[in-house]
């Protein structure tokens, strides 16, 4: 399969047009983002990790009957996915209260929460991914019906389930991450990325942080950090 | 009833316990804040004015079978209450979109929601009372179940289906306004005050602003706004 014609470029990949009118390359890019695009930085290299790393998790996640856009992986940075409608809703799941849970609620950062979270965020850039509750997702139009963000819940507290134990045995911490999904063929496909820029490990015996915080905190290291997460879900 | 020790100084309103432990004597202040206290202003007479309308608001509701904390009206701005212990939510039912939720979501002022939306904030001064969704309110142990909240958006919209057609006779346009909630007995009550401080209503003919938005957007003529509301919900 080949790159054809761009559709899109967004913060951290670039999504390609293929031969088939139902899949597209997704690029990942070097360029690393925060805080809305207020804070931009580029770690050579990280583009491709973040391809590997995210291709490992959702073949881990297909194996565990969760269906995802991923086809395969094509090249360094190069993943194949099947083409999506992604509704427009950020899915964050959160295991441990941190970033804006912590400053927005008054929750103490690492405190362990007593169930596991799920928040949605309205994707649009202009406006700063507000948070939204579930009749803001039907005004807006997001989804048609309650039953689907019920199901977007549900698929979310799946992956946790089985990404929280998978890194847990790497000795990483599975904080939070960020989900999207897309509509394809009548179905809702799990899609767009997995990687330490959606997602916040922790070293189980030290804390240290192994993911975008480190860029966003300017904590350094950042590259080394990502090449760790994807020796530990490799080794 | 007299008041004796004051239970508490919030914004809007002084708390006095009574000679009954189980009642409470609501002083309505002429005092106007907004913007979380950034904004300070005073309307002599307006106390007196809230204390009045939401008076009859509550009579009103209980006339509906909706339980209030409502026990009778003493003086100018005295109202005698059931002590219960608050919600810490804010419970905000929309029939038009403006303020916050037109400013966070991008969707146009005066826009007609294509449903009655109801949002839930986290009374937390400190934080600026953040908006929470039902996980959230849980986590915060705002209360005990997802059944509570569950009631707290039947008994707002039932509100709203009691207050939206009165308002219209009365020519005024209901496009939100903010409830609280307390337990008494096991019961939830509906609490704190229903007012223009609390309200939004636009005059049906002309979409003047007959409530705190007028203090809010420097429109002038607060007090004469208060006295047109009275007016009409006695006429
Ligand atoms: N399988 C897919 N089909 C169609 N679009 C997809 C698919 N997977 C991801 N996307 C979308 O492609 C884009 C990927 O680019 P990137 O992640 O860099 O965007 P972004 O800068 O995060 O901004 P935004 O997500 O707000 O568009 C995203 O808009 C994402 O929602
Ligand atoms: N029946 C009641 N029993 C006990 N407390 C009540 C009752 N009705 C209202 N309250 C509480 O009394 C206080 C009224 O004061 P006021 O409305 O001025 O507070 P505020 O400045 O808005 O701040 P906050 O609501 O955050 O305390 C509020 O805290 C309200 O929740
Ligand atoms: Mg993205
Ligand atoms: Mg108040």
């Amino acid at each position: 399969m080949e790159k054809l014609e761009q559709l899109y470029e967004g913060k951290g990949k670039k999504l390609y047009k293929t031969s088939d009118s139902k899949l597209v390359i997704s690029e990942f890019k070097d360029d690393l983002t925060a805080f809305n695009a207020k804070k931009r930085g580029s770690e050579s290299g990280k583009g491709a990790l973040n391809c590997k790393i995210s291709s490992e998790i959702f073949k881990l996640l297909e194996k565990n009957g969760i269906k995802t856009h991923y086809v395969e992986t094509l090249d360094d940075n190069l993943m194949l996915c099947k083409l999506v409608e992604i509704i427009p809703i950020e899915v964050v799941v959160r295991n441990i209260a941190t970033g804006s849970l912590s400053k927005r609620l008054g929750i103490k950062e690492g405190e362990v929460l007593p169930f596991t979270l799920v928040e949605f965020y309205y994707k649009d850039d202009s406006l700063g991914d507000p948070i939204i509750n579930d009749e803001h997702a039907l005004i807006l139009k997001c989804v048609s019906s309650l039953e689907v963000l019920d199901k977007l819940r549900e698929i979310g507290r799946k992956v946790n389930d089985v990404l929280r134990p998978f890194f847990d045995s790497k000795n990483l911490n599975l904080i939070d991450f960020k989900l999207e999904f897309g509509m394809c063929d009548g179905e809702i496909l799990l899609a767009d990325e997995i990687t330490p820029d959606s997602c916040r490990f922790w070293d189980k015996d030290t804390n240290e942080k192994l993911d975008k915080d480190r860029f966003r905190q300017d904590l350094g290291n950042v590259k080394m950090a990502y090449e760790e997460v994807l020796k530990r879900i490799l080794g």
